[in-house]
């Protein structure tokens, strides 16, 4: 294993500190790292809280600011935050408007949010909804999931929702637009090589030097079959054919679409730029059109070459809380 | 070699296309692909204009807009541009204030944007400066380089001289300022992986697999020495102890500084802010305040895994330049 690494006890807190002291006018550290919050707590709105197992920077902590998240809770890599960590939070930027958990379908994930939701009511807390994003149409169930994993989609749930959060809609109405938003939204990985959890040392899962694996989790969990390299073009095709038909079975007609072309931490730039590509004339002939698109590192694995696509179907209404301003350190507009 | 790809013949037009097409509404390609400029055209200043060989994805390409670079121009990948493109970039850039080439050290490029200058001046076209950056303390000379190389610090002069050239500033003046940028920065470099060129199909150079290259170039051009795998801490101390001692060789004591913490591509962010936050325990130490810094992909070395440590030592006035609004596709703020 090669990695900017002290300890690997150490991983986590580092890199936590070190993201803090950059994005220091954004954002803070609280309760010893337990959850990453916005510099200054917002007032008169729902607080958006999402968390998850590290190894998928950006995600999610990249995404607390103005417009979106109001906290994140990073647990260790690829392991759920704790419910302590989810009620520190809670109790940091909760206010009497409630709060509202973004949770990604994992089992572990899920149950601790869970955990977190009736603690806050023992204590006597205010109101709480949760959304859970499940994006992936790769597979059904898969190693830690009951149900399809939630992935890269979950970017554009936050943003949407948080956006309309900062308008002051009320809780029932912004978990109402985070499930839509859901409902609009898929996604499929592929995997070029595994990821290398550092507690473990060794890759995650073995891949062949001219194999991929197609319909991969952001955690390295099994795709939908391992297959030799194919041209970037075909790998696209599948992968947006496979997103296309479940959008149609989801009643959705092709039409207007948010398109997020997203690497999985160890493919570069140029390569995402080109997939991106390939995506765009694959969805113009399948008749949708391509109204904002974001191409780069946003819901990673670790150091797994590979990317994700997901597309979501969007109406002018979703459009216009996507393009609302946002001030986080990693999506600013 | 596993990428996303179809034919590496087309694998520079196609990425170009989609980085075009996803970005439309801040560039445009110009001449087929022979540079990427800004999608309107700017008036009444100083056009500013770089490029080198692709694989450096985002240099330069994503730093067009305004505030940065008014073009880029791309030449294959690791390759340097043709005078040709430079020529078809200014002529559609330039006006009379006049045109700046920002040329990272390689003499490749020098040569011709060297070229491209003699060919504007035969047709009579205006007055042309250039600024060669050369940042890089790992080794002087180089397998494409007399003396130092250009790396990741020339996005601090871009964006610098960028933002002075949006104030009006004349052509003189600028070239004077790129030049003091440049001499106030330095950078070092670390490879924990070769990078694959796509028409080459297999490794730059071999590495150990415990092995890391120190002071390694954005080409996989070998460094000081080849050393076995160190903690984040030692590695980034042996990085800024050689920036630190060119520094103060240069006449700058330590005070005010821009940090720059840059993955060469393979390096997922979770790393690159632990480095980040190794490089401001050390640079603390010995007396440097970190006024600003970016962590992310800026100028990488395609698929290699790695980073790069670059260090500007500021003064106010460098530093509202560095503040100063910017509209591209990777730097917008």
């Amino acid at each position: 294993m090669k990695k900017f690494i002290n300890a690997t006890d150490d991983y986590l807190a580092e890199s936590l500190a070190g993201f803090a002291a950059v994005h220091a006018g954004l954002v803070r550290l609280g309760d010893g790292g337990a959850f990453v919050a916005r510099a200054v707590k917002a007032t008169g709105k729902v607080a958006l809280i999402s968390g998850g197992g590290s190894g998928h920077e950006p995600l999610h902590a990249g995404f607390v600011g103005s417009g979106m998240l109001d906290a994140a809770c990073p647990g260790q890599v690829f392991t759920s935050p704790t419910p302590d960590q989810m009620l520190a939070a809670a109790q940091d930027v909760g206010g009497p408007e409630g709060l509202l958990f973004i949770v990604k379908n994992y089992s572990g994930d899920r149950m601790n949010f869970e955990m977190a939701a009736e603690m806050l009511a023992d204590l006597g807390g205010g109101p709480v909804a949760t959304i859970v994003t499940d994006d992936d149409v790769a597979v059904t169930d898969s190693t830690w999931t009951t149900g399809r994993r939630g992935v890269a989609g979950t970017l554009i749930v936050e943003k949407i929702v948080g956006a309309a959060a900062e308008e002051g809609r009320d809780l029932a109405t912004l978990a109402a637009l985070g499930e839509e938003v859901n409902r609009r939204t898929r996604s499929m990985g592929v995997a070029l090589t595994s990821c290398t959890v550092p507690a473990a040392g060794r890759p995650t899962f073995d891949l062949g030097a001219g194999d991929i694996e197609m319909g991969v989790g952001i955690h390295g969990e099994p795709g939908r079959r391992r297959v030799a390299l194919q041209p970037a073009k075909v790998i696209a095709e599948e992968m947006l054919e496979a997103i296309d038909a479940d959008l149609k079975a989801g009643g959705f007609a092709p039409g207007a679409i948010i398109l997020l072309v997203n690497g999985f931490g160890g493919t570069p730039a140029g390569e995402l730029y080109l997939m991106a590509e390939m995506a765009r004339r694959d969805l113009m002939a399948r008749g949708y059109s391509i109204a904002r698109a974001l191409v780069g590192n946003y819901v990673t694995a670790l150091d797994m070459a590979g990317c994700s696509l997901t597309v979501a179907r969007v109406d002018d209404a979703l459009l216009k809380l996507w393009d609302a301003p946002v001030t986080t350190p990693t999506l600013h507009w």
